[in-house]
């Protein structure tokens, strides 16, 4: 099968956001070593001194020609292009909304310069919520922008802060995306010594399904249904866990969240990547979920194939290649609409 | 459809473990109200004086003929009673050794009186892991015991504590299965003020998910390719991750777990109960799991229907009315597995 690909979940370190992180002396930070600089980014990374700490970080992560060199080699047509985490989640309050600014007038113009192949999701500043709205309004401006990327913490008390509530209205008035996505994890404390590899499958995965659930419950979809959450890597967990949380919530005698519907008529009012690296994931979410509301993914740059930096624009992938395959037991039309239909038109895509 | 029904997943409070629970102070412990007696065993009701602390228990919890009347209403030809969390975990070290022998001998006994009709997971003093060998060799000689329930924390330390190396040996060498259920949850300090709706759903899944991918990391499944895991409530979220845990163990360059082969190949070796309320679980975890090795569960006496105690044993319960519809959209031969068949053949049963 070849399919073009609208690549949803695709990320880049903006060269403006670099160099910050190339200043800090605390993760997140970009250290140079003798072998090339390395990402520290993790919160368990945080106390990591050795040279192996993080991972290589080369042109890959903030180069736009580079970017475009993944999407050629992989057939990618059109890339939603987001900022990576933490975001500014750690920028001093005073000085988040100007950089929140900045960094989003840094990627609508590096994606009207790319003749169609990138539009972006912004970021916002949510040490100061109450700045957040505004600023979604002036992103709805920006030709080439889609949507904003929120990380799943929100400021620390979670995404069902009341004080987030003008960024779910402003979102939704202003047609904008709202894409989910993890970094602080959950669970580390029980999983010392394993690496990332805990932490990304189930601490990031958990963390988003926590999130949501916590926005469907606090009654944020209920209040704004035109609200476009899109979820990091296949929903988290909450395809596979719908059910089990409708089945709990209607039996909890000791709280009523005063809902008119069970939470799964609100998680099927979200979008989901296709990022799940195996079938089976995709037969959940693909029988879960609206189906004009699955959309294909590679996060991109992360997990990077293990060759020097100077063969690496000609080589493939195995993610993309993984959740390309994932799609191959699904049906000829499932297939279409999640490698680019349900994101031409989710996104308002005229391919180039 | 109307099948018969092999029930791997119900639990009972023995009455001397009834009568335990009747003497504490702290949780686990049974409290005396007027509106009757209520079970208070979370870790998050520890502080909760309040007079709806926990949920009712009346004579479902712990009678045999309630569990017979319930399996008769509900088509269930054979139920695998386990003792429900949290099990002997609280009890004094020197004590639990005994009482986990005593607790087997009355499970024996129970179904042994049972007509056929009922079959038995023990525990284990897991806070005295040297004993845990002997006590599974004589579990092993009891003819209605099928194996042993554990919680997925093990003494505190995560079921992979080298200490309980000898358990998975010992279980392996007896044929017996290891019920592998949740009690402590994770992250609940992310939701707060959820009821127990958010812990059960989502908290409960990930703890087992994190125990049960630990054990594979470390390689127990690995070392003990005959051992019976069996994880409850359809694997907590492992079949719908199992992909993303191949793929971040593969390409984590910071930590090498020294496994042949791919965390998924161990999670085929499980087995699964059916309890996921819904469809599109089912969708996935048939795509993923070995299909002799999915069997029908209800997870009896919790999640009771809110009716008077006088009238509960004529009434449907939802959980197993849910968990029967999620398999409808299964061919009819896995329906035939997962309700009766593969259970038949996993625990040797004749029906009665």
């Amino acid at each position: 099968m070849s399919l073009p690909l609208i690549d949803v979940h695709t990320h880049m370190y903006l060269p403006r956001y670099v160099a910050l992180l190339r200043q800090r002396t605390r993760v997140p930070r970009i250290v140079s070593r003798a072998g090339g600089d390395r990402l520290v980014i993790l919160p368990d990374e945080e106390n990591d001194t050795s040279t192996s700490a993080g991972r290589p970080i080369g042109g890959e992560f903030h180069e736009v020609r580079r970017k475009l060199a993944f999407m050629d080699k992989h057939g990618i047509a059109v890339s939603v292009v987001s900022s990576a985490n933490p975001w500014i989640d750690f920028v001093e309050p005073d000085e988040a909304p100007a950089l929140a600014a900045q960094l989003n007038d840094d990627l609508e113009a590096i994606c009207a310069a790319s003749a169609g192949r990138l539009l972006g999701f912004g970021v916002l500043a949510l040490q100061r919520p109450e700045t957040c709205a505004a600023e979604l309004k002036r992103i709805a401006g920006h030709p080439h922008m889609r949507g904003v990327i929120i990380g799943s913490a929100g400021r620390g008390r979670g995404l069902d802060d009341p004080d987030f509530e003008p960024i779910w209205k402003a979102a939704a008035d202003g047609g904008l995306f709202v894409f989910i996505h993890p970094h602080y994890g959950v669970g580390q404390n029980l999983f010392p010594d394993t690496g990332h590899a805990m932490m990304l499958a189930l601490g990031f995965t958990f963390e988003t399904s926590i999130a949501v659930a916590l926005l469907i419950l606090r009654g944020v979809l209920e209040r704004h249904p035109g609200l476009k959450l899109l979820i990091a890597h296949a929903g988290g967990t909450l395809p596979y866990l719908a059910g089990r949380l409708d089945s709990c919530v209607k039996n909890d005698i000791s709280k009523d969240f005063g809902l008119p519907r069970p939470p799964s008529h609100y998680l099927r009012q979200c979008w989901y990547d296709s990022i799940a690296y195996h079938g089976p994931a995709l037969a959940a979410l693909t029988a879960f979920a609206d189906p004009a509301r699955i959309m294909f993914g590679t996060d991109h740059p992360f997990f990077r194939p293990h060759v020097a930096d100077d063969v690496l624009d000609k080589t493939t992938w195995p993610a993309p290649e993984e959740n390309l395959q994932a799609l191959s037991s699904l049906s000829a039309e499932q297939q279409k609409a999640i490698a680019y239909a349900n994101g031409l038109a989710a996104f308002a895509i005229s391919l180039p």
